[in-house]
């Protein structure tokens, strides 16, 4: 697409509103020095009456991310334009199996922070030693590792430990937070963030076995 | 409040130097890395007979303020000229308790660092590990850590527990540093942040009941 | 070598393409931080049947490093062009001994980063904690700390340690990662920096005689 | 001094070549990372028969040093020219020991960085974990911590601890480096460094009497 196309014509109001809030949030979780690379993302619904979702063009880093430049898809992760543009359909099967099942959620950032990670490989956990740490507690859920594969039956347990949480440690993994707008589940990962970042050299890691 | 409006005729002397030196100060808490988006804050007191306090306009970042933002209130936190401006009434709770208590005390300086933040975690507070922790170490305070809301029993606690120092480890939550001008609030949040960022990996955190 | 001289014309195409790819992966260990100051390097093998490799020049840093700065050398470190470059030949000797046994290796990364030096102190080198770390734990190989001096039986065991990997932590040392590209040799560093960084302050380190 | 005044010509070429090369230290203690504000300084001996130092003028950051802003003092720590200057002669009092004993160091540089105060706040100090503490650990002397004024003995315990090391962990303080040269204390400190932050989390402090 040319620089000098008006992209914004070609969608409706509720596209383009979410399409400049979910680029300027893949611009902010670069600016918080959350991304890795292409390795994780960032989905948002758009909408409406069809299951359609956006996600960022693989290959694209955070701070590249446009609001012309994502790319709409179904909730099989397929392309709903006629496009030649990848997309990740590997990096969209965790957040498809939240959107197809809670019309709620907007938006699951997805993220492999250092001080996220470091949390994620302890037993306990995030722990309440402060007060940054009791605003997010109650909205944990946690989900054990079980492998890169996917499985149905992963995605059922997956459902069932986040339950009603909003923020989702993925095990010996990373971060999973979602949203009933982009905007909570950015202040979401914000709310996580501090805390970690205090409370990750404190506790030892559990050597877990990854059969 | 345009952009060409001449905010300093609106102000005293006394008043327009309070509001630099505040300012200043907001600058230097984001350049020094101790800001928290909107988490914290930082009061002055205006000199003269009125009980008048300035503290920043709810939402805006630190690196943001300036000297004709800052938003004059009394010891309620009430706005004392007429204005739309949100002021952060609950965030005022703390320092609005010293400021009505010691009238020597010119400015509170709240912050939620890592380091600050990790030593707070820590049974032992800061040890006497280096000179830099000797050069504040004997004015330090302590408050344990009584939940969200402050109750008038709270207040009277922490007035106790503050004594005559003028740094206090709010214990599980961050620091608190007064001084009887915006320079020595400044100046003794640096000296304590040179000792926490050495210290903070180097002692156990203690798990504390919330209740 | 003056600013306005066309240095392309003087190399050929595919060697061009390798300075250029080089200088780039030298840009890049700079901005990611992993570089330090001079004490580490990156080599890359011409191709063409001559026994040729890239080196950067002995004294520039990182982010000077340009496609043209590039000294050409043999195998055994020697400048192939006339030349009154300095050529830093002891640091050359491990990606030597790499370059010459096997052909298949287009590029030998060595750095002192933090989190790798840290990890390569640690007993049980990189646990198998993260997401991460599975990405790598299968192509990592050790090799013990022998001292400053190379001999010829350190070479064998080196290789031999190296076996069929690509990432090799040197013990009490560093890292040094090869590829059969420039870009593949950078994609394995990277994938090793992510869980070094996760897991370096988990473990504790062993002292080991020097002898 | 004015902005268009010609300060080479009141220097010798001795004199100014070392003003040039101590101000350039100063900039790059900053661009590393190492400087406290106006906590610590590095002083350099001016070449000649006349026991002459330059130091920073107090008050004056890291960044902001320039080759004719430093001020000549001698050993005493007096001003040799008449100024107006502050000389902060507390600060030269552990320099002016080692520059009045031993003739052959022409620079000192004392930094409190992070990793330098945490490992001097190790029983063990630096231990020989990697390939960069080998590098140093022979030229590391130790001094105990003795408080913060200096008595006669202590200057002599100092000289004592130090032998002929270049590298002095203050224990319970910071670093205290000289050399032949600027170059020679400025490389000597960057020597140290690397190992340092590499391995301060893994000791455990000990808690030291302060008297």
């Amino acid at each position: 697409m040319a620089v000098t196309a008006m992209p914004r014509a070609r969608f409706s109001e509720a596209e383009w509103r979410t399409r400049v809030d979910l680029a300027a949030c893949y611009r902010l979780i670069d600016l918080f020095g959350w991304s890795d690379l292409i390795n994780t993302r960032t989905t948002a619904r758009i909408p409406g009456p069809a299951e359609h979702f956006l996600i960022n063009r693989f290959g694209m880093l955070y701070d590249e991310v446009t609001a012309s430049s994502l790319i709409k898809i179904d909730s099989e992760g397929n392309n709903v334009e006629p496009s030649d543009e990848p997309v990740n359909r590997g990096g969209f099967t965790l957040p498809a199996v939240v959107h197809r099942a809670r019309p709620d959620v907007a938006c699951c950032i997805h993220t492999h922070t250092v001080a996220g990670c470091a949390v994620s490989m302890q037993k306990d956990g995030l722990l309440p030693l402060n007060q940054h740490a009791l605003q997010v507690i109650g909205d944990i859920a946690y989900h054990d590792y079980e492998g890169t594969g996917r499985s149905d039956g992963e995605r059922s347990r997956f459902l069932a430990d986040f339950g009603d949480k909003h923020i989702m440690v993925l095990r010996n993994h990373g971060l999973f937070v979602i949203g009933r707008t982009i905007a909570e589940a950015f202040i979401a990962t914000t709310g996580w963030s501090g805390p970690a970042r205090c409370s990750w050299p404190f506790s030892n890691p559990v050597r877990r076995s990854i059969r």
